[in-house]
């Protein structure tokens, strides 16, 4: 449909597991002649040096976006706004504005206001990541066989989100197309109140008493592990995305919050049918995952 | 310290996850001249023998455990006090009982009355396992590098609780003596009741509206994925774990909410620093638990 390399310069703003991994792709599949990386520190922008992660890097947002084809914002969602606010005098006309937050709805009411008619926007969220963070982290299969969400508004030009679905697909990513409300309920359940409640349960132990606090570290191999896991992830970001979410989050926490308390009484209650009926129907779930395909964890080794 | 095989005749009561790997273990290591597996059910029997994990195989609880050095009781804990009724006039003098369960308090309590003053009692616990249950699903590898407690009272016979060290040390585990109450407080954090959460929000899910049920399970790969691995573990084992160690899960439980509660303040109130410090108090642990090599997920094939 378009013909490779897609764009002539794209510029990432943020070189996180994200960026860093999308880099990677668009180097790999030749989808731009030239990739821009804007990042606030040097550390940062060495390590992308380093890393041959881009042809040109800066700390300057403004000429980072000048003549960029496409621009991915690839930054925690908080500072969306700003960045927007910045750059937009500088977008060409005709220019694509994307990103990869986890939140939608707050993104485009943050960046939409800011960008001239002519500049289309086309906000996306990869469903993939680690629990990593920084531009070491990143890996060019980190999207192979993961969803992107992608959450135009209606009116927005067609050949924009598609040149942005195409660009994922090179990826190894499959696209859906949803409204931005919509998606951030999904997330909110699906891995919004999990990493709420991850961060919860290892701060519970944290609090415990020193001796029993060590004996958590040792003995986590018994399904703490996991928790641990997920409450490693970016603690900027994440802040960001409760902040952003707020009230998908409360409501989804509400429920959860509900069913914690049905749970907690029939253990009080000593009920183990109710308990084993409960624990029978969340394993038919996990078929359900295995059979989507999306039980794998991501990881670099399978290059 | 001991000769191999260190036991003529090792019984293994149920042949689940666990069982199953100890009787791989056992036939790998030779530690025992013979192996009875005892099982309720003929389709576990049948796999056993396909699978040639015992020498003898058998649904006759009594005649499994005449003879034997080592009972090792390896099925829920919901049914020890039934078994330690029945087996007990049938075990020898000077023989070791022992089992897997985790939940040892409730163990001691159910099984101890019933076993002769010359009958070892020697509980232990494995903290190793996976998601999946049956005699296919062991493997002899899923001990190595994982912690196994074993929790004796005081004044069990120290050549009993060695022998059955020993054991767990030639599975590749590294063994703790602990007390019981002790050992169910540990486990009720780092375990029962992040077993306890994942059931629950994968079951609060599961009531989601048919639509965002689908999307859940497409999107899953977003931090949903790890509960619901977890949620799928054993329903008819939890059930009795959480009946068996249900006063420190209730406790621990109670510590959780209250922290909920926190965090929900947190989002209601969009207080950004307050999230962020925690989120980074917990990336700590996860260091912790790396640095301890706890993190590493079992796998059969590392064969």
């Amino acid at each position: 449909m378009f013909q490779k390399p897609f764009f002539n310069r794209i510029a990432l703003i943020g070189a996180g597991l994200i960026g860093s991994s999308l880099s990677r792709v668009i180097k790999k599949k030749n989808l731009s002649n030239e990739i821009v990386v804007c990042a606030r520190r040097d550390e940062t922008l060495n390590i992308v040096k380093k890393l041959d992660l881009a042809h040109i890097v800066t700390k300057d947002l403004t000429f980072a976006v000048t003549d960029a084809d496409l621009v991915v914002l690839c930054t925690p969602v908080g500072v969306y706004e700003a960045l927007a606010k910045r750059m937009s005098p500088a977008l060409k006309q005709g220019s694509i504005v994307s990103d990869v937050g986890s939140v939608k709805q707050s993104a485009i009411n943050m960046v939409k206001p800011y960008l001239a008619d002519g500049v289309h926007f086309v906000p996306g969220h990869p469903i993939a990541g680690t629990e990593n963070s920084g531009p070491e982290s990143g890996f060019d299969t980190l999207f192979e066989n993961r969803w992107v969400i992608l959450t135009p508004e209606s009116g927005t030009d067609q050949n924009a989100i598609s040149k942005v679905e195409e660009l994922w697909r090179c990826a190894g990513a499959k696209t859906e197309i949803m409204d931005a409300k919509h998606h951030d309920r999904v997330l909110a359940i699906t891995s919004h109140v999990p990493h709420l409640i991850a961060y919860t349960i290892v701060g519970t132990a944290t609090d415990l008493e020193d001796r029993l606090k060590a004996e958590v570290v040792k003995f986590a191999a018994s399904g703490f592990r996991d928790f641990t896991r997920i409450a490693a992830s970016d603690p900027v970001m994440w802040r960001d995305i409760f902040v952003h979410n707020r009230n998908a989050v409360l409501e989804m926490l509400g429920r959860l919050t509900e069913d914690i308390s049905t749970l907690q009484r029939y253990v009080r209650d000593s009920d183990a049918d109710k308990m084993e009926e409960l624990f029978s129907r969340t394993r038919e779930i996990r078929r359900s995952v295995i059979e989507a395909g999306q039980h794998i964890l991501p990881s670099p080794s399978k290059d």
